[in-house]
Order: C-alpha cells, then structure tokens, then sequence
C-alpha cells in the first residue's frame, strides 16, 4: 500500500510540462492539475439537474493521470511521435501502479476515456476548464508567453455539461482581455517536415 | 462560482508553513496535501470492511482547508497566540468562500471536526498519515531539518483505522532509519517565557 | 541569545505573503522588507530637517515584523476574520521571542503603532513606500498581477514626512506607466457575503 | 534557422527527470547534461593516445538529447512501456527539428549510437561519466536521496576509455562516502507485476 | 582531472548575472549561455562557405566562460570599477583551472579575444546572438524587465558573419514586437557621479 | 533619492556565492545576511557593558555591503585573482551609489574597515556571526556542502566582543553535530598552481 501511495506522491513532484514549454516560472504540478481538477468538477456538479455519483466523479478527477507517475507529462508536441502507443503504456503503467491496492480505479479511468456517462463527461469537462482557467491565471499573472492557449478556451468543448460551458466563456474573455494584442508566434512549437517514413 | 474556483485556485500557491519553517526547499502546496490526503483516504478504504461513502470521504479530503485561502497555513508555533479564535475563523472563512458555489461542503467539514462517522475517522487518519509520509519522504531526500516529525509519527493515533495504522507503523520505521541519529534541537521552535497576560 | 536570533532568522524564510497571492514567483521575504524599510528610512532620513534619534528609526524598522516570527505574515484577505485578535496575538508573540534577550525593542513597536513620534512616522512612511516601490519593481518586471496596488500607491500617506511624499508621487506615476491599461479583476480577492454572524 | 535555434533553447528549461524523481531541488536541465558531456569529452580527449576528431566530439555531445525537444526526457520507470517505440520516436523528432538546417548532425547521431568509432565510444563514456559525477556532487551536496545511482557508479562501462575508467573509480569511491550507509528504499521505482499484455 | 571536471561544473550553479538584475525569476546559468552559443554557431557555421574548424569553434564556444568559475559573472554596471584588471584576472583564472588538464584551451580563449580568425569572429558573433535571443524569449516570456537589451540588439555587430546578420534582424524585430511601448527606465543601472579618482 | 533605494533593492536579488558554490538550493540573499547582522549586532550589544551608538551600529550592518550592488557578491576563490583592487573598487561603488543621498555612510564603512572602535569590532563580529550560524542551520537543514565553513567557525575572531564569543562557541559545536563525519573534499575550492606572474 506505502509503494502505491509513495508512487503516486511523485505526482507532485511533476511540473505539467506545457508550462515548462511556455516558459511559466514554478508552474503547477500534476497534482495541481488533478487537485483542480476535483474540484471543479466538484462545484459543476452542483449546478446540474442530473444526480451525479460524487465518489465516482472525484476518483476519476483524481487518479486520470494515474499513468503518468510513470510516464511523466508528455508535451503536445510529442504528439505526432507517440500517439499510436502513449494510451496503451498509460494504461499498463496505470495498471502496474494500482496493482492490488486500488484496482477498482481502472474501469473508471476506461468509463472516462470514453465519455458516455454523466460523470465522465463532468470530468473532461472539469480537466479541459482547468486548463484554461490555469491559461487564464497565468496570463493575468504574467507568467510565460501563454498566447496559445487562447486556442484552447477557443475551441473548448463543455460536452453538455451547461454550467461549464458558461464558466468557460468567462475565463475566455478574460484571457482575451489578459492577453491583448501580444502577438503570437509558434516559436519552437511546430514544424511540418513532411517526412516520408512519418506517413 | 469562476470567483470560487479562482480563490480555491490559490491553495496551489500556499506553502505548507510548517515545512518552509522547517527548511524544506521547495516545499508541497496546500493543495498537494489535500490531494494526497484525497489518494490516501481512498487507498485505505479498500481496505476497510466497512462501507464508506466515497465521495463525501474525497470532498473532505479536498476542501478541508478551504479556509486556508483566505487565513493561510499558520504553523504549530502560532497555536498558543490564536487558537481561541482559529476555529471560528476558518469557518467563515469557510462560508464565504463557499457561499452560494458549494455550501453543502460546510456541514461535511463540521462533520470531519466532530470525528464520529467512519468517514470523518477515515479522512482524519488519511490527513495524518499524509504529513508523515511527506515527513518521511523529506527525511529520504535530505530536504530541511525535519527531525521534529519523529514525534508526531510516533504519536500518530489511527483512529480505529486498521490499514491506517498498519501503513504508519513501517512510516515511523523507515523515517527514523532515514534519521539515523541526528540531534534534534528545537531551534527556534519553542519558548517557555510564562507572562501574566497570557494565562 | 542563540535562540532568539535563530527565531528571527526565520524572518528570512517567509516569503510575504501578499506577493505570493498575486503570482509573484520568487517574491521578497519578510526580512527583504524589513531591511528595505530600513535603508528607505534612513535615506528618507537625510532630508529632514529635524533631527532623528537613528538607533531607534533602525531598530524600529528591522524588528517591526518579529510576531510574524511565529504567527508568519497574514494575508489582507484574513483582515475580517482576525482583526479583533492578530494585534494582540502580535504583540505576545513579539514578547516571547524578545523575553530576556531585547526586550527593549518592545516599546519601540509600542511607539511605531502610536505614531506620535518623528521616529515612527518616519518608519511608518518608509514600510509603506517599501510596499508601494516593490510593487512598482515587480510591474516593471512583470512579476505576477499587482495591479491591485495601484490603490495602495493611490491612497499612499506620507504621514507628515514630505521626502517619503515626494518620493511615493515618482513611484505611484511609475507603476501607473508599468500596469499601462491592464484590467483589474478582484480574483479570489474579497467576496461580500453579509453573513449574520460577522457583524 | 531561427525555429530551429528556439527550439533547443528548449533544453535549457527541460529538467533532467531522473533528478525530479530523486526529489532533488533545482536539478540541472537537460542542456546542462549536454554542456558538460561535452566538457568531460574534451579533457577525456587529451590523455587519449589516438587522435580524434574533436568536432565530431563536440556536436555528438552537444546534440545528443535533441529528440528531447519534442519528447522529454523520460525516466527509466517509463522504460517497459515506450522501449519498444522510443528510439524511432527519438529519431524522427531530432530529423523533424533539425531539418533544412543542420542535418549532419544526424548521421553523428546514429554514429553515437553504433559505439564503434573512438568518438562514439568517448562521447557515450563521458555521457554516463556525466551522469554519476552529476549524482556524486549531488550526494556530496545532500541534495535528493540519490542512493540509486551507486548502481550506476558501480555498472559503469567505460567502453574503453581508459581515462573514463580511472575518474570513474575516484567518483564511485567518494560517492560511496557521501552516501555512507544511508538505506535505499526502492520507493516507487519498481513494481513488478507479472502482467500478461506486457510480455 | 575530476578537480577541473568539478570546477567547470560550478559554471552550470552560476546564474548569468545581467538577467538577475533585470528581475528574470530562475534565469540560465552561465552553462547554458555556453551551450546556446555552441549550438548556434554549430548552426551558423552550416550557413557559412568557407570552412571552418568545428572542432576549435565549439571548444572556444564551451569554453570561453571558464574564468567565470572562479571571478562569477560580474555585471555591466560592474565595468567602469572593474575594467582595467578583469581580463588578466580572467586569463589568470583559466590557466589555473585548466592547468594540466585542458591547456590547449587558453590559445583558442587568447584567438577568440583577438577576433581575427574565422572561428573566433563565428563564436563571437554566436555569443552576442545568443544573448539577444535569449532576452527575446524573456520578453515574449514576460520575465523580468529586459527593455534594455533593445539596444544590444539594435547595435548587434554580426563580425562579418552573414547568416547570424540575417537571424539577428529578424530577434531584433521580435523582441520590438514583444516589448511594445514599455518605459524604459535605466533603474537602478547607471549613474554618472565624476569624481576625481575614476578618471 | 527613488535610483538610490533602486539599486540597493538589488541586493534583495543577489545570492550569497558562497552558498550557491556549496550547492544551497535557494540560499540566503545579500540582503539577508545584510539583516541578520544587524540584528546579531543589536542583540549583541545588549549584552555589553560598554555604551554603543546604535544609530552608527546598524548603519554599518545595513549598508556593509553595498558596493555589492555593481559589483556583486565575489567568492572567495576569486581572492587571488582580485584582491589588489577590490576594496578600492568597493570604495568607488558605494560612492557613486549613494552620491549625493547618503553620503555620510562613506566615513562609516571606513570606521567597520579600520576595526577600531567598539562599533567597528561590533559590526564586524556580528557579520562573521551571521556567517557561521547560517552554516549551522544550512548543515541542520541537509542544504549544501557546507563542511568548508567548520573551518569559518574554528577560527572565528570574536575581536573582544565577549557575548559573541559566546555565541560562536555554541554554533560551532552545533555546526560540528550536524556535520558529524562527513567527508570534506575541497572540490573545485582551491588548486595551487604557482605560476610566474602571480608572484
């Protein structure tokens, strides 16, 4: 049980690395995230008509990034690299890590990767919402060129979750407002060397 | 309710005062404390024969210091100077900040202080147990001088929770073996001046 | 004698906790502002026309923190919750870490908060402008939001000591050109919930 | 060329993971690790009898962690779950970054990565020399419980480099002393789960 | 040889001072600024149609700070007390830490100074492109108050080095870009106080 | 008056090298240790029989290292290197930062200099004080390789100054308990090539 828990405290330690990207002095761990996470999904729920199963929704916000103890926070940019085979290695990680001490996190984190019920839909909604209220922080803060997350609040998608989508337009106007009219340019971001042996 | 997540947003920020007087360098948030009390908490409920309902036991964990957003973590030192008032203090604190976002947090906090259900005894355990792992893990990362923590592992009071008190027992063991036999001087920590004025 | 300047050397181990909760990464500590107030007061000093007793405007301005010691430096946010306590919790605190070492340093504190005194007002009008001038500092620098200190540079009382005027007039036109037209949003700052039992 | 530039700026803010997961504080970035692979190449080179091309030295040393732009740098617990894709990804990215503008770097990579020639071979000798000096001076320095890496010490392969050999057996000595007899808890490195999928 | 591995290891603890006074929260090391310069003029050098010797250019570019492990990297405002002494220090410096280790360093630190060959002109021009670079990324990054560097850029000397001129032009642009309109204000840099004995 | 109070805030930012040569995550600041001696020295002075000027001793603790401000803190293995023109830099700095603000600071950085009177020993034996107790709590607190400074408190010099003495005598044998045997190897410190022209 001490290894799981002594595992699992490595999430704290891990800086969520599309702030190291952006330049972000002391940025949130992945705790953090998940802290926010939880708690956010905690405050939506109470503005939804539909009951909601509460123990389920914050295990779910808690341990989503269960696999990453292992795995650490990988960028967006390792995207076109990794994508085949980063879910299947989180979930072995994530398996390994709970083994016999928490193994009833595992179907959840499926049933929230799948995003048909209530619950996970509340939470991928509560995760993406914690990643531009953290934009939003951060810009107002002036910490790092935050400038491309205003393509996050842009696109962001409440999934029916109604009280979320109306936080989210906020926190969209305020990181308009925080970030002016700095300019944006994709420094280091992304480059599109169409490479045979890529396709 | 964005003006309630942005001020529970501040958890992330505060430092755990106890570890900063301790000389910890860079040292857990508030936050990562209630999100690993949070992990905690459900690790040991899996292990307990009773039922526990799950997710008043993570909403506990999570917004148990909710108060600290607006009072700060105030470290043991400051316990004979405020602890008439702390109390009261936090839990309106605790209101404000709830008010009209998640009220029906505050009953669960009042909950937690009585101790009397299984899910208060177990989120309380989890708490304790979670600042003694950290005390733990600074020992083995040579981080501060934490050697005070010796004594609140071995005065650590489970609760009447079972894996609780299994888990802390091998806690203590391997927080003294990281020890080893440094001196411990209570530099700074403690003052005896009897004053009138303050009995 | 080892103890209480070991007490104090905590002073350089809290970092001031308004800044924290602004986003200022990396901000002073409290003994950073104790020593500017204290070379701010004494250069304020030199234009004076009347004469200062300079051992007690020093002592005054370094030990003018000396509760936080054990009680760490409280938010402004915290002001509702303990204002009727913190000056007297201050105030032993302050005593029991000066007992049979310095005493004499007690009624100087006494002497700063009634303000009578050149000595004092001088000291006083040097913390403040050490306030306003950092924050001045961390916006030209870009160090978190603190455009909220525009009304503490606005509201600035020179409390009779027309250098620390003259000197606060330069900053508060500064920090102005600094924030430019940045919004302010109280976030997380101050909520207005008229509860009974706070009046 | 600039893109390319921005884009290994990025080693400079990557954090060597190994460290973070040691629980070291401030740990050295991924480009430190490069800077001085190179140093330790370069004095590893003059007490070399056979001549070497130092230019091909310097920029295998210097661009050997280039893929970590895209990908980070991912620790040895990650190892069972991304060996299999790792290397290709690697190797992908580094064409990707470096493309259209210092291509010849990549045939040193695959150099680098062959072991046959004296540069090979002298670049990987310094680049594990790096590694366990990196955790002496962190052990000298009580900076993470590094206990781990006495294996590294004492595994060290000097691929015969014989001037690598002989430093490696001082560091090894005196990083057992720094340890002394500090217990190693295998916390969180390990689990050994015989999970069907991973065979 | 593990004494000089271990003095050059110091230069990835020292901060790069200039950034430090610009109030840059966790600024590069002196290893860093090594490393950037090393990998730009490795970039330059592809762009260049002479030849030149790689080897000797990223030895000069690794190497130039090495005095610094012992003198720190003292700031501008340092020069006028300074001048006439720190670079026999500096030479001084480097042969006493290079001694019998890596002395076939100091020619190429006495040919980079001289900046008549093509290697040194390379690294030179790399160096100061480095430097502008760096306070570019500062200044979309919002750390600290790098106005000031507007002028290094604005006089950047290229040595003759093409493709550094034309990558120059461009960070020069953008660092315009991203500081906009702010004040400069020389705080706190320089002040032109003559007297008798500096001249 | 504002450009002088800006650029002793400088010394809020400046690490104490000597502590960032050890390996001290976030060490002390120069004004820190600027604070901590006038605040040694006060309490001290309490203790004497003598009568002291304290407007004069904290003036001298305050303002001691103000020619840091533009030429930073130098280690002390830049000694060899510097030490014929580094007082006289000093001297110049100080003056032409505080110019025409506080220029009767000069005459009494030259009274600490010359030692001779109770103020000078004073100041002086409070700011090697300040030295050997942040040793002693760096030590406590696992912070660095500090076993260089056994050596500071083994010869520490009280210069009559009886209650320091005192002090000393405990914090060096704290300083000893903390340390226990670790090994001291003077890496990187020193190296003694005797080279014709530093004779």
């Amino acid at each position: 049980m001490l290894e799981c828990m002594a595992e699992l405290h490595t999430l704290t330690k891990l800086p969520r690395i599309g702030w190291i990207m952006a330049g972000v002095p002391e940025p949130e761990s992945v705790s953090d995230h998940c802290f926010e996470t939880a708690i956010i999904a905690y405050i939506l729920a109470q503005q939804l008509d539909e009951p909601v199963d509460m123990g389920k929704v914050l295990a779910m916000a808690l341990f989503h990034e269960v696999g990453e103890v292992r795995l650490t926070d990988l960028p967006r940019r390792s995207s076109p690299y990794v994508k085949e085979f980063k879910r299947e290695a989180e979930t072995q990680a994530s398996r390994d890590i709970l083994h016999g001490v928490a193994e009833n996190v595992l179907p959840l984190l499926q049933e929230m990767h799948e995003l048909k019920t209530v619950e996970a839909r509340l939470v991928e909604a509560a995760e993406e919402l914690q990643i531009i209220t953290a934009a939003m922080y951060y810009a107002k803060e002036n910490r790092g060129d935050i400038s491309e997350y205003r393509r996050d609040a842009a696109k962001y998608d409440a999934l029916g979750i109604e009280p979320a989508r109306a936080v989210a337009d906020v926190v969209k106007k305020r990181l308009g407002e925080y970030l002016g009219d700095r300019p944006y340019w994709e420094l280091g971001y992304s480059r599109n060397a169409t490479l045979p042996d890529t396709e």
